[in-house]
């Protein structure tokens, strides 16, 4: 009953989102938090429990009317303040990240690559985001307006950057690093973990091969 | 009660696993569904429901043995069978994938990329991971049993690299692009949205500069 929202809670308004996204593009108007659960194995008290943090978003007797919970979702989730987002580091995975088309469709901006390597500061990403000295990250952060991070540098500096990034002000950082990276409490500080998704498949795969050894 | 196992489930048991990787790393040595979910803010229920697909992992009165069920969560999610990943498309994010530690580290062995522009085949990643001409896969990816494909291609040739890992026989395909990809029923084909992370941050960010314009 606490009013602090935790981030396996957000987690969960993400899903939900992508849930309603794919009724609405089926032309879906109402649905109730059961046959949302039904359909995408989801857990109905669970989703009646995180919506009810944001007030009387359904109807009795109808559930929730798909566009307007979509909407609701959309700004508790922040995408409609279209947030700008920095990339640490113009790698094979800053450069990737930087032209994700994913990020833009939901509403990000991203604004900027950092690098340190001479050769690659004043060049662009294919989609054209500008790569600039991570010397003037709290000059171009503040220009700017970025408001988060994401940490996309070999582990061994990893660090060393996050300590920039919080030094030049910016409040949320996203780490793709797969090890744990300190920062102040009050900067948010999240871990992306892409073998999740890679292990959902070996789960299938090692259930599906049965005692066949592979 | 169905004996099938949903995507969704596969995701919490792997999160269950990172959980229990975080405990076991602090020294504790048993855990209740209760602690483990008000820990990682889970719902216990939930936990037990999940886990109780596996039959009896838990002891009663003490909960479950930190140790004792990471390594039957490893076996579960087919981690100990090491299996063979390929990457399609040795562009920036193929080849950040291709070296990507974290998935080295949970015992996924990635075998080759695979790309269909001449320079880039005979080449290697930075970690090693040796580019091949698409046009080999079918080949290849017998050699060296593959049995996951991770599409990393621009998405206006995905769905074509996704019927030729199909006709090559690869069972279990991660698809990092936004848009949606078709495969046949016997193969498993899993989306991976990176924005979801993204979304966390910016509620935090939302609701912390409460009705402040940014």
């Amino acid at each position: 009953m606490s009013t602090q929202i935790s981030e396996a809670t957000t987690n969960r308004l993400s899903v939900y989102l992508r849930c309603l996204n794919k009724l609405d593009a089926e032309g879906i108007r109402t649905v109730s938090s059961k046959v949302l659960a039904d359909r995408f194995d989801l857990n109905a008290p669970q989703i009646r429990k995180d919506l009810a943090h944001f007030g009387e978003l359904g109807v009795r007797g109808v559930g929730y009317y798909v566009k307007d919970l979509k909407r609701q979702l959309r700004q508790i989730l922040g995408l409609d303040l279209h947030l700008k987002v920095a990339i640490m580091g113009a790698g094979n995975l800053g450069l990737a990240l930087a032209d994700y088309s994913g990020f833009r469709l939901e509403g990000f901006k991203i604004v900027a690559l950092f690098d340190n390597l001479n050769e690659k500061i004043g060049q662009q990403s294919r989609a054209g985001v500008p790569i600039y000295d991570i010397k003037d990250l709290r000059r171009i952060a503040m220009r700017e307006q970025i408001v988060i991070a994401v940490i996309a540098v070999p582990f061994s500096s990893a660090q060393e950057v996050v300590d920039k990034v919080v030094a030049a002000g910016i409040k949320a950082i996203l780490n793709f690093s797969p090890e744990a990276l300190r920062a102040p409490d009050k900067v948010k500080l999240k871990n992306v973990d892409l073998t999740v998704s890679l292990e959902s498949l070996s789960f299938y795969l090692a259930r599906g091969m049965g005692g066949n050894s592979v």
